[in-house]
């Protein structure tokens, strides 16, 4: 199935079932975060499913917002592409080089990209895997079965500020800056390891192009390494990496200008577009 | 005044009035961070203070929580120190270097610190700055007036996890391996400019002593830095970064062990003391 998250009203939202053309039908959950932590939600959705339809809101009224809006932990992992560890001069790494994002930086798939105070915005095109329980120190077939499905982000980056210091963090926490969704697709229906296409295109361009089979570290290893040091709960999410293709490997470096639409697809779950904003920073000291 | 988190029975938590030899008055709220983002918080602890002291924990019987167990960002700062930048062998930067936590590591001033799976845990005595007030792209006078207080951390770190990659998170976010506490001392009691000594020590010998005086950016700079790129919340907090006299620093290097008691002090707030239990890791693949 399909899972998505709906704004409702200036603030709210809902977890949604996502009936492809038909519209989405709203859960009782706030977010698919919240939904993923309730017992059997499987079959709490499978009886809203089978009940009264009035309450679906059709498709082209439907505003997607970020599909984790209240992810307790967003962890990244770097360099796990090999032709994008390639064009970054790095060497196959033996440990996935991790870091951290908050919640704050989520956006949905349809929503701008407001970035403040940056001149070297880069895209990077993502295959995101969604934590369906807990894992605490887990082995990879206990982390496997945890995977509750997959959506599609892009880890947008300012290289400016990543560049700054040696650790990359407030180059990729920026508020509002990561498109996630539009979808959650359940695991049963997205063999992750069977290898799907990653895409990324900038104003129609397409620029990032990637195949999940080869990443360096899979779905399943990665929160069960990530498991070793941090516990990862439902509606948790990873990002595993991008594929080559980024705007600093080019030659010269190349950026996201301000009115730019980034767009963002995978194979068998779907696309983000986003429009990118890019304002002046508040202080000149910075 | 000083405010704690107390343990309340199994899982729950309360903000309360440290009153020093008189114990603890509990306020009406699940802990610090949610106290500080009541409204005019500081009205209503004067409130509960006047009042009825029949409800007060004495000293002996208060068990510390994490000072802030549910906070939305632990964000900290490394390389702070003139004498830590020297005995690393860096220069001293133009940008504070910063990483992310999540709460999860985050335990209470007496508690046992629990690592699994590393050989290499070293200490990180730590001045923490908490956010009283929601700062985004705010000015340096701006942040200054949203300090709520300050209290004790130490960044307990994994060497051998931290230097896997380049990025050092997954060294630095093992669950519950970080003190916070045993108050927050507000930031009218505490004027963290005029320089307070911070003190690490390790059954007992003294191995860390930096004075808050010499901070390359102090706090409201570094509170106001990060507000350029993520917005701050009530209950936030910020590490400011760890003076000269880490273990991995010492000729030859010297971690943690087992059964070692870690004591971290600043004076004018107070001491978190925490035994250290290192546990072997799940999978011996890590």
């Amino acid at each position: 199935m399909k899972l998505a998250t709906l704004r409702t009203g200036e603030t709210g939202t809902t977890a949604a079932l996502a009936l492809g053309a038909d519209g989405y039908l709203p859960l009782p959950a706030r977010d698919v975060g919240e939904l993923l932590a309730l017992p059997d939600w499987q079959a709490l959705v499978a009886a809203v499913a089978k009940g009264e339809k009035s309450a679906v809101v059709p498709a082209n009224e439907a505003e997607l917002a970020a599909l984790l809006p209240t992810a307790g932990k967003v962890i990244c992992c770097g360099l796990n592409y090999a032709d994008h560890i390639q064009e970054l001069g790095r060497e196959r790494p033996d440990y996935p080089t991790l870091f951290a994002k908050y919640a704050d930086t989520l956006i949905g798939a349809a929503d701008a990209i407001e970035v403040y105070g940056s001149e070297r915005v880069d895209w990077e095109a993502e295959l995101a895997v969604v934590v369906g329980a807990t894992l605490t120190r887990a082995g990879e077939e206990e982390a496997a079965a945890a995977i509750a499905g997959y959506t599609v982000a892009n880890d947008v980056s300012m290289r400016d500020w990543q560049s700054r210091t040696l650790q990359w963090f407030q180059g990729k926490a920026f508020d509002a800056t990561t498109p996630l969704g539009p979808v959650l697709v359940t695991a049963d229906e997205f063999p992750a390891g069977h290898g799907f296409d990653v895409r990324g295109h900038v104003n129609g361009e397409l620029v990032q192009h990637g195949n999940s089979s080869t990443l360096v570290f899979g779905p399943a290893r990665l929160l069960s390494y990530i498991s070793q040091f941090t516990t990862l709960r439902p509606g948790d999410v990873v990002l595993t990496g991008t594929p080559g293709g980024v705007g600093m490997g080019m030659e010269p470096p190349r950026f996201l200008k301000d009115g730019d639409v980034l767009r963002t697809e995978i194979d068998g779950i779907g696309q983000l577009e986003n429009l990118v904003r890019i304002r002046p920073g508040a202080t000149a000291s910075h």
